[in-house]
């Protein structure tokens, strides 16, 4: 459905509950935070479903907005979350096939609610909420401010290449209005944990160079996580970091977890095709950015990710 | 003069020569290469002097634009460049009180051009031609591309506290232009060299915390760059690295010169004042950043900027 029937949809509804997505990040929390103000505003009971994996950057923008435990809700939705599979844990039983909205950017979508606003055009689900709550109530500074939460996180700062005139139009619109975009920018996007910084120097002190420096390859050790203390967040999206190297195309990132298994996450903006490398190894992704897991220590993980990324430059050479 | 009045003053002109400033950024010769494009459509003879001091990066954007060494201008315009000062040394003494156009964003402007174009509320000067060139031409993509690098490189990507809600609205315009915003992206935003991430490295191994982690110190000895084979160009901005770590307020960076000097760069984005830091010191700038020079080792400049540091968080102590 378009964001005006999405909209005429909700004005009907009360006793809300909006579900975010696993391993949540700004834009179905933002999105979340957004329409649950942005309903209450209109005059209606709405929450937001506790999300357990919501973690310390993200979670004060959940105060004061989340669900008591008995609360019934009459009308569900769920923000930014592809597939039910994506649903938070504590609820994906309760919930099942309940879904009254589906409000979403995916192109993926696999439209499990019983009625689905999906818009792959917009670079983050934060753009289709804005319309939406265009339609429905007057968008305040503290709504504008969790809108540009979901629009910067899911671009990277208006950096990744889903950017779009619209995702820059709409901003436009919330800077009006007086979102706090300063606070956003310098906690989401000028902030780093020390413990980061040290595994990211570890990448550039460890690293390998293969290919005339096309082709990087570092490991992260669980001694170095342990010895530093470090934890997911610490490690969030560090497969981009090998990335940015002036020269380098490929990178692979060898993360050593528990059980002997080592998780191979591999970046490609050449002519690689990172899917084709890692389905060698059992994994998948897109061409683009893929991984897959391996059972041995990180040297055997470092030397099969090396060999399957040879095979598959040496057929791409072949059947140029 | 408004923009709408420099425009109507370029229509009339003919022969023009437009300079960049010393130790050119994105801005300047985004803004001169987009205006040199705009006014050749016009079926002007137009010019970029050459910028002897445009690095690798940059100097691209410049090619097929530079005036040949006999061009003589009848109209000399200069771009984001605040005083005569900053004009290139090649053309400092030839062109002094030539200028007949400055456009500029800076509130500094000293206003040395004939006639001035100035709005500081322009994140970055390529707002201001834009709106130039609206009135003139038509903006092509690849006015549109340099307009873009202007705009994207004085607000580091939007992240900077300078963005407005009309840097996205002009941002959203040149997308639907078809600016390749995302080679430049990748370019400006999402490349290091190696060598600027093992400075990086370096910074994170051996810097000092103090004042329960608020206060960042650390150093780049010569030894450092000459293993390296570093250049200006790979410690770009670096002051700016240390700030960036949790909960550091004040990063104080210090490199160490030639002949025994030591350049200071201090940055606060707390109670501390930068400014008056490095006042104690010889050296001057903002509350936010600020600098100065010493002579002697590297130890003695940590040691100066750290009692000059607690010299003046003690004194605000004191008053309040």
């Amino acid at each position: 459905m378009t964001y005006q029937e999405a909209a005429n949809l909700l004005k009907e509804q009360d006793h809300i509950l909006i579900l975010t997505h696993r391993r949540p990040d700004g834009d179905t929390i933002g999105c979340g935070a957004a329409l649950c103000l942005g309903l209450r505003q209109m005059g209606k009971e709405a929450f937001l479903q506790e999300n357990e994996e919501a973690h310390g950057l993200f979670a004060p923008y959940m105060e004061g907005l989340l669900a008591p435990s008995d609360f019934a809700p009459h009308f569900i939705v769920t923000v930014d979350t592809a597939d039910w599979d994506l649903a938070p844990n504590s609820v994906h039983t309760l919930y099942e096939g309940r879904v009254d909205l589906c409000i979403d950017h995916h192109r993926s979508s696999t439209l499990y609610g019983k009625k689905n606003c999906i818009d792959p055009e917009c670079a983050a689900c934060g753009e289709l909420i804005y319309q939406i709550l265009n339609e429905l109530t007057s968008i305040t500074p503290e709504i504008a401010r969790l809108l540009y939460l979901a629009i910067s996180t899911d671009t990277g700062c208006f950096i990744f290449s889903n950017t779009t005139a619209k995702t820059h139009r709409i901003t436009a619109a919330l800077f009006e209005i007086g979102c706090d975009h300063q606070q956003i920018n310098k906690l989401h996007f000028r902030t780093k944990t020390l413990k980061r910084l040290k595994i990211e120097g570890h990448l550039v002190e460890t690293m390998t160079l293969l290919h005339g420096g096309k082709t990087a390859i570092a490991v992260i050790p669980r001694s170095l996580m342990e010895a530093l203390g470090a934890t997911e967040e610490d490690v969030d999206n560090i497969a981009a970091f090998l990335e940015q190297i002036e020269g380098v195309q490929n990178a692979a990132t060898i993360r050593e977890l528990e059980h002997g298994e080592c998780k191979i996450s591999l970046r490609s903006d050449g002519e690689l095709n990172a899917s084709d490398v890692c389905a060698l190894l059992g994994g998948g992704g897109h061409r683009a950015a893929a991984g897959c897991s391996l059972f041995g220590s990180t040297d055997e993980a470092k030397a099969a990710i090396i060999r399957s990324i040879d095979t598959i430059l040496g057929s791409e050479e072949h059947k140029g």
